[in-house]
Formats: structure tokens, sequence, C-alpha cells
């Protein structure tokens, strides 16, 4: 999808945001699937606020662990994530976004998505 | 895949278990997403053991937080996941699993995927 592809802002219940459980360290992890691929891209975490900047901007907004700040994935990339489908888990201690992914990838490496390495042995040939 | 299907046993190098970073409790973000269909099933979380177990025994073994032991995914509910694919993001800090499922699917309400809610207006005549 183009760098114009507009997010889905989502109106969640009072019950849906009531549902989602987070850490001691008020965190939730956040699975983030490209929809076209199907393939993971990333996990990141989001505190409460950036779960409801996600949710009224239509693209995802993490909580850096490592920067101690709101991350609005994309805004220095480009690689925005538009959101299209939300989802939490059975006991609301994990999200889940299928997002069109804007730019090459996900990943600050520069690959499509992180989890570009495999466990085993690396054939003969394979690309890093 | 039925529940004969062999799952993979994987032979991780020093280098690529050195990459795997536990957090301060010794755990690491596990995701599970279907083969076939591509569908995120779960997120469980292992330690160095029971990674290693996945490893030697071809199926998902994750500590379970709640009981505080090592939790055979399927050895009670035969919904055992049988490894196809394994892969650690970018900073080693979330693990990916592709498996075949065996069973109804990976959650214990019986739901195929355990992200079976989503968030924003449920359509009329949706199912739960």
């Amino acid at each position: 999808m183009g760098p114009m592809s507009a997010g889905l802002r989502i109106d969640a219940s009072p019950e849906q945001l009531a549902a989602v459980k987070y850490d001691a360290n008020g965190l939730v992890p956040a699975i983030v699937q490209a929809h076209d691929t199907r393939q993971i891209l990333m996990m990141a975490w989001m505190n409460a606020e950036t779960l409801q900047l996600t949710f009224a901007e239509g693209r995802t907004v993490f909580w850096s662990r490592s920067r101690r700040e709101v991350w609005r994935k994309g805004d220095t990339s480009g690689e925005v994530q538009h959101v299209r489908e939300a989802y939490y888990d059975c006991d609301g201690d994990t999200l889940l976004f299928v997002v069109d992914q804007d730019g090459a990838g996900a990943c600050h490496t520069g690959a499509y998505s992180c989890f570009f390495r495999s466990f085993g042995p690396v054939p003969v040939g394979d690309a890093p």
C-alpha cells in the first residue's frame, strides 16, 4: 500500500479497553502482521496512552522502552503502519494489529520483517 | 495437519542461542503462527530451558507464568504445535514459531486463535 493509504480509526468500547491487561510496567505487547502477505512484521510495546493514540490516528503508536518515549512508528523512517484490524487475545495481555506497511518494511535494519533470522543450520548461499 | 505430523528438531548454533535476550524474569515472548493459514494463534513465554525443549522435541514448550511450570503445549488438550520454522527478531527479544497446529486450535477457550476478539464496533450478527 502506498503512503497515502488511510488507517482505520477505531472506536473501542469501554469493555474492550477494560479487557486489556498491562504488565507491571504498564505495557502490553503488540504483534504487527502485514495484511497483504500475512507475515509477522514486528512486535513492540504499547501503554494505555499509545494504544489510544493508535486507535485515534489509525496508525501504530508504540512506547519505546529504550528511549522511554512515545514512538509514532514511521515518523522518522516513513515506514508508517496503517491499521486495518485490531485484536486482543483471550486473556487480554497481548494485542494484534493487522496493517498496511508503508515503505520497504518494518525493521530498522531495512528488512521487511524484524524476524529475518531463523534458528538452525543456514543453507549454503542463503541470504542473511 | 494431523496429530502424527512430526515437528522439526532444530540444532540452533551457539551464536543463535546467544542472540536471544531474556527479560528480568528470564523470559522471552514467543509468537505462534499457523503454517497453513498464516494466522496468529497465540503468544506465550519461554525461558532458556523451554526454548531448548522446543528445539529438542520439535513442538512448542512454554513457561507458564501463572502456574510457574514447564508447559508442554497440548499435553492435556491434545493441541500440540509441531514446529516447522523458528525465528528471532532483530534485537533478539522476541521469537516466532511457525507451526502445524493439532486439534481444533490453539486457544484454551476452544477457539482456533487466541485473538478472536477485535476492537471496535461489533457488526450485527457477528459471532463472539
